[in-house]
C-alpha cells in the first residue's frame, strides 16, 4: 500500500554514514589519520537530543544495528516503497559538512570525495529513485571546483549541496563554485549545518536554535540575490532545504522594497528580488508549520506563484513530514506541483516526463 | 492643516543629539575626555549611505543647521504640527547606544545618564506630545538599573530603550533590568543597533545589512520568550522597533510548532508563544513594505489578531513612513487601533482616555 496518490519527488532525504562505512573510500594519509590516530570530526551542539531517538525517528532505526538511515535496504521498506516514491534527492553529508570543518582542511577535501564516491556507490548505484548530491569542502575552494568536475556529471548527480553555516556563499570569492555548477547542469542545494544563530554564539537552548534556523536561510537567499550570483549564471538554481517556508512572502516583500530605495547600490540587479526568487529559488516544505487550508493558500497567494514549494520528509529525522499529514488538503493542481512537478521542473537532470 | 484624520500615537521618533549638545549634562571626568582628549565614541557602517540626506529625510535638516531631528522647533513644525500628532515616542540614542559600546564601560553609563537628563529638560519637559525612552548601559548591569530606577518614574518615560546588537536580551543575568522596568511600568522597547547580521560580519552591501534587520528582531523575540521573560514578569510589554512587521505570522507558527515538539526543554513556559506573542509583544509597522489592502488584512488574519501593530513615522529617517501613505486603506476600527489604539493599550505611561 502507498500512501501518496501522487508519486512523490522527495527533495530532502538523510542517508547517514559512519567513518567506518566509508574508510575503503578514504585515500592514504586520510585514512589511518582515523583508523590509527584517533582522529574524531569536530561536534558542536551543545544541547540535549529533540527525541527518544536523537535526531532521528526512534522507529527508523534498521534492525541491522546501525543508525537511522544508515541501512538502503531498510529505508526502501520504510520510506520509499511504502510512501510511493518516484524520486528521491539525498541530502546527507558527515557532520559536520566537510565545508563546515574549521580546521585542516586536507582532511575536509579528502572526506568530501569519498563520501561523493560511498553515495554513488552505496546508494545511487543501487536504487533507480535516488538522486544524489555532490559535497565539496569550500574552505578549498579550488579543490571544491575539481571536486564538482570529478563527479557532478554523474548522471544521478543533481546538485552541489552547500551548508548553511557562518559562509555567505553570495560573495565572489565562491562564484567559481557556481560555475562549475551551472556547466554540469547542477543546481545548487543548501542546508544548514549547525548555522551560529546568534551572532556566532549557541542560544541556551536546543528550541531557539532550532526556531530559527530560517533566519540563516534568508540570510543566504538574500546575500546570494544582492551579490548577483543568478544574473552571473543565469540557468542556476538554488533550493534551500529544511527551512520551512512560512517566510517567504516577507522576504519577498522586504528584498523588493529595499531594492526600490537602494538599488544604486547593487547596479547589476536588473530585476526586483521577487522576480529573482520565483525564477531561481526554491524551497523544500519541511518542518511544515501546522497550517490551515486558508493560511497555506494565503501564503501562495502573498508569495504570486505555486512554484516555489517541493515536498520533502526530511526522512528520518526526528521532525519527519508526511506526505499524508503535514500539508493540508490541497486542490489536485496544487498538491501535483508540491509533491511532484515544482521539483522536476527546478531539477534539469530529474526525468521529466510530465513537462508542458 | 493636519494630514490624518486619526491623533497619531507614533512610536518611533529619532531626535539627534551631539556630543556638543550633552557636554552640559555629562559629568567630570568624562566631560573632558571629550573636550580635552579627544575622544570619540565607536562607528562602524562600512557604507555610503543610503540617500543623499545620509541616514535622514534631506528636507528634515533643520534650517538652524544642525543634523535632522536636532531641533525641536523645526520638528514640531514639520512633523508633530502637520500631522497631527496625539503623542510622539523618542526612540534615539547616541550612536550606537551605550549598550552597544564594546568598552570603556563607565563612559558608557556616564553617556546614558547625561543623555536622559538631556532628553528630559529639552524636550520631555518642552513638548506635551512627546515621550522618552530610558536609556542604559547593560554592559553594567547594576548600574543599568540604577539608572532605571533613578529616571524610571519620570511621568512622560514610558519605556527602558535596548540596543538589538550582539546581547540576547532574554538572558538570566539581564533580568534585573526587566525587574526595575516593570516595577516602574515602563515597556521594553527595542530598537536595532547595528546587528551584525551575518554572524559578526558586515555583509558586503547596507542592503543585504538592511533586509536583514528583521532577523535581528526574529532572534530577540525568539529568545525573550522561550527564556521565560514574560512569565517572569507578567506585566511586562516588549515592542519591536523599526523591525517592520511581516515576519511576524511566520515568527507565531514556528514558535507554535517549535513549543509543541519540544516544550519539554523549557518546561517554565506554560503557554503557546503565539499566545504570549499577542499579549506582550508588539510590533511598530515602519519600514512598511508596499502591501495591498488584501495582503495587509490576510497578514493580520494570520496573525489572528489586529492589535499587535503600532504605527511609527520613523522621523526624520531616509525611509520615512507617512501617516497617510505607508499604509493601504485601512477600515475605520482596524486604522484606530494601528495609529493609536494599540499603542495606548500597550504603554501603560500613555493616556488612553479611549479605554474600553
Amino acid at each position: 500500500m502507498t500512501q501518496n496518490d501522487i508519486p512523490l519527488i522527495d527533495t530532502d532525504i538523510h542517508e547517514r554514514v559512519s567513518y567506518e562505512q566509508i574508510l575503503d573510500y578514504l585515500e592514504e594519509p586520510f585514512k589511518s589519520y582515523i583508523t590509527d590516530c584517533q582522529w574524531i570530526q569536530e561536534k558542536h551542539m551543545p544541547y540535549t537530543q529533540p527525541s527518544v531517538g536523537g535526531v532521528d525517528r526512534a522507529d527508523a532505526i534498521p534492525p541491522s544495528g546501525g543508525p537511522a538511515g544508515s541501512d538502503l535496504t531498510f529505508m526502501q521498506e520504510q520510506l520509499l516503497d511504502d510512501i510511493g516514491h518516484e524520486a528521491g534527492i539525498l541530502t546527507s553529508a558527515l557532520d559536520p559538512s566537510p565545508s563546515s570543518m574549521h580546521g585542516w582542511h586536507e582532511m575536509a577535501v579528502a572526506l568530501a570525495s569519498a563520501y561523493n564516491n560511498w553515495q554513488i556507490k552505496e546508494w545511487l548505484d543501487k536504487d533507480e529513485r535516488l538522486y544524489g548530491s555532490v559535497h565539496i569542502a569550500a574552505q578549498e575552494r579550488d579543490e571544491a571546483v575539481k571536486e564538482i568536475e570529478r563527479v557532478g556529471s554523474h548522471p544521478k548527480m543533481v546538485q552541489v549541496l552547500l551548508p548553511i553555516d557562518d559562509i555567505m556563499w553570495g560573495d565572489p570569492y565562491y562564484h567559481p563554485i557556481f560555475e562549475a555548477a551551472e556547466k554540469h547542469n547542477l543546481m545548487i542545494g543548501m542546508h544548514h549545518n549547525e548555522p551560529p544563530v546568534y551572532y556566532g554564539k549557541w542560544p541556551r537552548y536546543f528550541i531557539e536554535w532550532h526556531t530559527l534556523i530560517p533566519t540563516a536561510h534568508m540570510k543566504q537567499v538574500t546575500n546570494m540575490i544582492f551579490n548577483g550570483v543568478f544574473e552571473k549564471y543565469p540557468n542556476l538554481g538554488l533550493i534551500m532545504i529544511e527551512g520551512g517556508f512560512t517566510f517567504i512572502p516577507h522576504l519577498m516583500w522586504k528584498m523588493d522594497q529595499q531594492y526600490r530605495d537602494l538599488r544604486h547600490e547593487v547596479p547589476w540587479i536588473k530585476r526586483k528580488p521577487s522576480e529573482i526568487m520565483k525564477q531561481h529559488v526554491r524551497f523544500t516544505t519541511q518542518p511544515a508549520e501546522e497550517l490551515t487550508k486558508k493560511e497555506m493558500l494565503s501564503l501562495i497567494e502573498q508569495m504570486g506563484t505555486d512554484e516555489m514549494l517541493c515536498f520533502s520528509t526530511d526522512y528520518p529525522h526526528w521532525d519527519y513530514d508526511s506526505p499524508t499529514r503535514a500539508l493540508p488538503p490541497l486542490d489536485a493542481d496544487l498538491k501535483r506541483k508540491i509533491f511532484s512537478q515544482n521539483a522536476k521542473s527546478f531539477y534539469p537532470k530529474l526525468p521529466n516526463t510530465e513537462e508542458e
